[in-house]
């Protein structure tokens, strides 16, 4: 059986849902491929997971901070309920998403899909073989995470991104993260709330060293996790991490052996095999073997766009969600809009929620901008000395000349909803004047933002509306 | 001794300070005269202390929320270290608040003030008398909470907005407040935390009777408070109340008659008994006896501005803030720029936290628009689902013909920041867009905003840059 559509995804996780939604608004008729569990990565492994076991153990931390100034009492983490918990809302999402789905009439067929040509996918369902026929056709089928020589992964007790949130249970005992990225300080921090004693390997300087994330960042990130508990090597990897009845031997590169109950090793990602066909197609694929796109993430191939983990560039819910906007307008109104990361907010839930967007101020200086750094530390905040939870600080990279917003960093409570202040900000042609203007609740970690900047926008010669670089934020 | 200065300021409340920053931000030689302690009500007995006392609140029903969904144990309220935390919060930022003045060269004086001509303050201070002459006066000395016949406060049993939170102790007993507006339930709120048994009588219909509130916020909040314990009694109202050995006998207008251990009569505010001269400078009131300002703050005097409490208009500190930054640049530029209190967001910390600002769907069709109201429940929110806390509602006003952000109201965990997003987004050309082609961390609050405003754009037959009617927000 042959049916046409106007857009055909393959994958239903953040990018490729986001990518038929998207086209389905704009009038296509859209189909949505899936293989396992509509929602990907992001809703049954990663970000939603996450967030409800960041929640409780953030909790558990907030409650301790003002222990003796206004609450008695404990709570501690169950992490046999909590699982129970987030299953229950992962469940209830992911029945969820169709009713998302269904009033833009996007078709969702659970199957196995391989390219059939350009146009043409065959999906493999429980009820026999279908043959789809799409002008544009959406890769977004995520991507692996990434194998770590001599630590061979198990699923039981050496586990990975995916592996590792669906075999969660107690008791934790000694966790060694691999890696110090989103991931391993994540994991690092609701392990050690819900009992584990837990240890990060980063085989680089400092944690979080991506380079929207300053620092200054890391370092605090880096204090906040060992005066909790959680051990942090840097500079440290691991040789080999073999599994035995006991748990895991690991041996580290300077020689150290240890023993841990269980090993997550979070190193980033890896394309998949090709279960689709479409190096048959003959795609162009990076270095790594991620799939290539241009600015409108369009393949090599015509009609075929790639969204997501699937091809190269920032491996988060936040940058598939923006791809599969993009994507979505693109293969239904033509080539009109252009990615463009540096609008993505990057949000990592650890001991110190942060977040950051945009350019950093080498980033700013290496796009011809004269940056310039508002810092304000968070015990200047009065909402952050109310709430006994004064550790952090907000980042603003400006231009000096202009007062053109250019990005950002929190560090700190709110940090992953107060950076879309930012982000808003930095899409205006008022730049700082957008937020030195704004009226704001008082006390509020939004009105501290505008605070800071206030003392810079006398010493600005132009104003940014005469020299606002629209290539940056493409917006306004 | 007389000293010439640019900028005078009687008062160092939150409208006080802001305008003394603003205009010596401006260049103008500044000096502020407080008679009692600086920050005034605001961070002295209402927003500082309340939100300290309600983010304890907060957190005992949060962890309350996750019990057996990840959290064991169980914590309370103390409020006696509540409350030795919150002075000592207090004290600090008090005393920090002349380190912000110092930079900028503000004189602070400590003081009684009175005005011995348009231009010339006498003021008494500890050291003997002093002349002020300063060519604007801003007048920010605040209001006094509004007396309720047959309710005579002793400041002991029966308190007001004044002496509530100073006189705050433990045990709390039986408690009534009168008047459901945001300090009735506010306090309602982390009183009963704190282990009081609460009571709110309210003359309206509803709680918080207010235009930028919606009913359906007032309904939901009023089913909150009932189901955490509270007894909400709309259209009642309070006949007496009578301090005794025991407690306070109160006589409601239906005839009933109760005993509380403390009454909080919080009914709004009145004008202050002029100590400062006003009348017989001429100053204009208006029928409450408030001070009558124009547009741009002025009084009918020269030369003196009135901002917060002390004139006319929505009391809230944020209100005083906004007031500030206009006086103080129309005090220092010539008159240059409007108040508009639209652009100021009420946030309300109550059990479920409030925030709104803008145009109601109502005030916006009398201002000429055709408005829609985007509603969507917090249950359809991830980030809400995770948190086990999806109670509350987004309810953003905006044209339909041009998609211009009007205003909005967010009930639920997060309000008082994210109230900011909307904020921003109303002073935008771009309306609705501006939201809808962000990028937003995921799972997130704000991108719940974007979500909800997606289906609306299509429908709309104009864009925002067309007919964007800057007299609502005058920024952009």
């Amino acid at each position: 059986m042959t049916r046409a559509h106007d857009v055909a995804v393959i994958g239903c996780g953040a990018g490729g849902y986001k990518a038929a939604i998207t086209a389905a608004q704009h009038g296509a008729r859209v189909v949505v491929i899936e293989r396992e569990q509509v929602g990907g990565a992001c809703l049954n492994r990663a970000c939603v997971p996450k967030k409800a076991l960041a929640h409780i153990a953030s909790l558990i931390l907030q409650t301790q901070t003002l222990t003796g100034h206004g609450l008695t009492g404990r709570v501690s983490g169950d992490l046999a309920a909590a699982i129970a918990f987030k299953n229950q809302v992962v469940d209830e999402l992911r029945r969820g998403l169709p009713l998302r789905l269904k009033p833009l009439a996007v078709e969702t067929i659970i199957g196995e899909a391989r390219m059939a040509g350009p146009n043409h996918i065959l999906v493999e369902t429980a009820e026999g073989k279908r043959r789809i026929e799409a002008r544009s056709i959406i890769i977004a089928t995520g991507a692996a995470p990434r194998a770590l020589a001599g630590c061979a992964v198990d699923h039981d007790r050496i586990v990975n991104a995916d592996s590792f949130i669906p075999t969660l249970a107690a008791p934790l005992g000694d966790v060694l993260c691999v890696g110090g990225g989103a991931l391993g300080v994540e994991a690092a921090f609701f392990l050690h709330q819900f009992g584990g004693r837990v240890t990060i390997v980063e085989e680089k300087g400092r944690l979080l060293d991506l380079p929207a994330i300053p620092e200054r960042a890391s370092n605090l990130l880096e204090r906040s996790l060992t005066s909790l508990g959680v051990t942090v090597c840097t500079q440290q990897t691991v040789r080999s991490a073999r599994a035995t009845h006991e748990g895991v031997c690991v041996e580290f590169a300077d020689g150290r052996v240890s023993s841990f109950a269980r090993v997550l090793v979070a190193v980033g990602r890896q394309p998949r095999p090709d279960d689709l066909g479409l190096d048959d197609l003959g795609i162009e694929r990076d270095a790594n073997g991620f799939i290539v796109t241009n600015e409108f993430l369009q393949t090599n191939i015509p009609g075929l766009f790639a969204v997501g983990d699937v091809k190269g560039g920032p491996m988060t819910a936040a940058a598939a969600l923006h791809d599969g906007r993009v994507a979505g307008e693109n293969a239904t109104q033509g080539a009109v809009r252009q990615r463009n990361y540096h609008q993505v907010p990057l949000v990592v839930d650890s001991v110190l929620p942060i977040a950051a967007m945009g350019l950093s101020e080498e980033l700013a200086e290496s796009a011809g901008f004269t940056p310039d750094t508002v810092y304000i530390p968070l015990r200047a905040s009065v909402k952050a000395r109310a709430y006994n939870d004064a550790t952090g600080f907000i980042e603003i990279v400006h231009d000096q000349e202009t007062g053109q917003m250019l990005g950002g960093c929190i560090v700190g409570a709110g940090a992953d909803e107060l950076i879309h202040i930012i982000a808003l900000a930095c899409r205006s042609k008022r730049g700082l004047w957008s937020l030195t203007d704004l009226d704001y609740g008082h006390p509020s970690w939004s009105e501290d933002v505008g605070t800071a900047l206030e003392p810079y926008i006398r010493t600005l010669t132009q104003t940014a509306d005469t020299v606002f670089r629209p290539g940056i934020y493409a917006a306004d």
